[in-house]
């Protein structure tokens, strides 16, 4: 008995894929994923059209994907995260639906709950066995955890396994079990391994991010969080993983014994579980080969499904026990509103991710950022896209200050006992312009290319168009 | 946060449940668990009447659940196996309602496909954090798998953790995540140790038992399946443990690599691992405390949800792939119809568990029994329950010579080619009938006291109650 079948393909004929369904995908391979892209060519040579595609977050390298809209096969998309080659084709108003931006806690939740249903769910596993046993911390291609991808393999109608490691049943430390899997089939190879370890996750040589980084870690410290039982997530961003860096440092001079390291994770957090500062990480994704190494060896280096790490409907989740977040923006407004989404020209390039439902769960979320980029500011009268609301960010942390949200004046006080350079937010946006000049805002167009819906499904911002030049 | 609750009382208070709703409970604490009747106890004092038992298996430490029903607190009862002191009032005809029979696949299939709803799971949990991560693996009260306990925490309305070992936050390598369960309570003492290993899992030394465990050995080696890759599952009792010990030997002198043992998991087949005879076990409940430690210690040694192990609406289970089951059975027909449900007498003295779903599973489902046990004979006419039905059983091995389904007239060859002892079914029917008498038919009652559903949902049987004398 064995589920293997020959070809992709063969796959989407035998799942009853036919035009209008949802099929997803996951996106561990990061942006050495070379699965979607696959099957997308494969159901445009069966002649499928009008697909609408749920995938986990959509990766530069997913540039075909345009070429499948532009022919029909995709008419929407929905995701968390879009990268900026298939963010600036949606922003020129390359599809007709808007596309729909989800949470990474926003998502399995709206999977798990029926809100939005998969017919063929396709899993990119560096490991599987005939019968569809599979995981991501083995073969070629291992990219540690497949936290993402449980949603779509439980409950889409159809799950599909594509695996470049076929392995002898039944398969060792399985992270998703065969009970879930209709179909598997063997391609010569799943992913790039060059773009599965993300270049972002390099800690920065740039001083102002080591001055935010510097200043991150001494808030955290002064905040009164860090102290036995301690938890902790941080972003892949340079000055975020410098704040790690840091704060590993404060640790183990105070000798302070934390819980768990939380998300997706780098070998920053690897690290800080090797030397004693966690007893544990809970891991949805890997971001690089050492997490993807100590994921596989290290017993309390554990793979979390995205589920369990974020859904707002979970009975409860990891973020919900959260003690600190440290999170990017490309915009923060003087409400403390945070902006992933678009760039300062509006074009998508990004998404929450798992921005919003940390901030939601951390006791402290805290944004780094410079205060200016490429001559912008990065402090706004108003974002451009709320990403994630104000009343969930604690603190903005940037090389000429610390801004507390007012709604936290304990956090404001503690920081300034500490020595720290406490500036209200208006101020650092002023200081921003005088620096930097007032920016102008760009010109949108009225068409809505997206809609962001908050981690509990309700509508938190619409992106607007960027009128083709 | 925490999802504490300072009693069993209380935790019963906030999950709402009230008269006429079904209740769950998972039975990896065997003979030695205590919670299902604290629960009852806690259920009774807060006046809730008429609830509905959905419990894995019933033990003969569940005895007080009799007063229970006796009291109108229990008027139903679904369970997959149920021990000789409760089976006996059900026979005795305590209840109103029929017992429902379920197998340990068909129990979990009915769970997620809704058709048989739980409004609030007890899981017993021999390890919990505060928001409800736990596992068996680990703690005083350590029973290894949790495997029988998935489906009721995915999918019960309220899930509640009882525990005798609270840890801190997150639990190492939990097995049921946090994102299903709502409430925990921590107790003094979920269990008795020395009843949660059973006392079944001890090798024969009766010389009856160890022939029919040579020839059960001889007969898989003969039947073809013995080669690299082999699977394999065996029940608990003494014949088939030793057939285990007896196939181990062969398996070591041949140089056999198999692939997985299954199941229910005792020391044997943990020793088979250790030997190297296969590759992995994947463990729905453990047996012993040589079972428990494996489990803890040894990556090769995985839990599996009681779904991925049997279900047969899962996409596929382990059972799927198996190549030899080894069974028991208190009665065989001569049409190979299986009773593992009464005893002679009619009373309830057992069930299914995973017996029926094995034996569709396995390439080839082999029962162990002496011809004979205190005078009455195995074989026999018909069956009193049809517990599995005769199709799905291959091969009778007795003391007295082995019979082999016509059906699968290829493996009667094999025998009699590797000089085992091949005997038509009805012949050991008349030399059971010849040495023993031919056994009185028990009068029951024409009042059905328990349906016997197949794992498909089917109605396979029904078991007539028995005069109380």
């Amino acid at each position: 008995m064995s589920k293997i079948i020959a070809s992709i393909k063969e796959a989407i004929r035998q799942s009853g894929l036919s035009d209008g369904m949802t099929i997803s995908f996951h996106h561990h391979l990061r942006n050495g994923d070379m699965v979607a892209v696959m099957v997308l060519d494969a159901i445009a040579e069966l002649g499928i059209k009008d697909v609408n595609v749920n995938i986990s977050s959509v990766f530069d390298t997913h540039g075909p994907m345009i070429e499948h809209i532009q022919n029909g096969v995709i008419t929407g998309i929905e995701t968390d995260y879009m990268g900026g080659v298939v963010g600036r084709a949606v922003s020129e108003g390359i599809l007709n639906k808007p596309v729909t931006f989800r949470t990474h806690g926003g998502r399995p939740s709206d999977i798990i709950s029926g809100k939005s249903p998969i017919d063929v769910a396709f899993i990119a596993a560096p490991a599987a066995d005939c019968m569809g046993n599979c995981t991501g911390k083995v073969g070629k291609s291992a990219c540690g955890s497949l936290g993402y991808a449980f949603a779509d393999a439980m409950y889409a109608k159809t799950s599909i396994v594509i695996t470049d490691n076929l392995v002898d049943y039944p398969l060792m430390d399985y992270s998703i079990a065969e009970n879930y899997i209709d179909y598997v089939v063997c391609v010569d190879k799943i992913g790039e391994p060059s773009g599965i370890v993300s270049g972002t996750t390099k800690i920065t040589k740039d001083p102002v991010g080591l001055v935010i980084a510097d200043y991150a870690a001494r808030a955290i410290e002064a905040s009164g969080l860090l102290k036995d039982g301690f938890s902790f997530q941080t972003g892949a961003g340079g000055a975020s993983l410098a704040a790690a860096k840091y704060l590993k440092d404060i640790m183990m001079k105070q000798g302070v014994k934390g819980s768990y390291g939380l998300g997706g994770i780098t070998s920053y957090m690897v690290d800080m579980l090797n030397s004693g500062c966690f007893e544990a990480l809970y891991d949805v994704q890997c971001f690089d080969l050492d997490a993807v190494r100590s994921i596989r060896e290290n017993p309390k280096h554990m793979e979390v499904t995205a589920a369990h790490y974020a859904s707002p409907t979970a009975k409860s989740s990891a973020v919900d026990s959260l003690d600190v977040v440290i999170l990017g923006a490309t915009e923060i407004d003087t409400q403390f509103n945070v902006n992933v989404h678009t760039d300062s020209n509006g074009y998508i390039m990004g998404g929450s991710g798992g921005h919003s439902d940390t901030a939601a769960g951390a006791k402290m979320a805290m944004i780094v950022a410079p205060l200016s980029r490429a001559r912008l500011p990065i402090v706004v009268d108003q974002v451009l896209c709320k990403s994630t609301p104000g009343d969930t960010i604690d603190v903005l942390v940037t090389q000429c200050g610390i801004a507390v949200n007012p709604r936290r004046g304990e956090l404001a006080e503690r920081f300034r006992q500490a020595g720290l350079p406490v500036r209200d937010i208006c101020e650092l946006k002023d200081m921003a312009q005088r620096l930097n000049g007032t920016p102008k805002k760009p010109q949108l167009s009225d068409r809505v290319v997206a809609n962001v819906l908050y981690r509990d499904g309700t509508l938190l911002d619409t992106i607007h168009g960027v009128p083709a030049k």
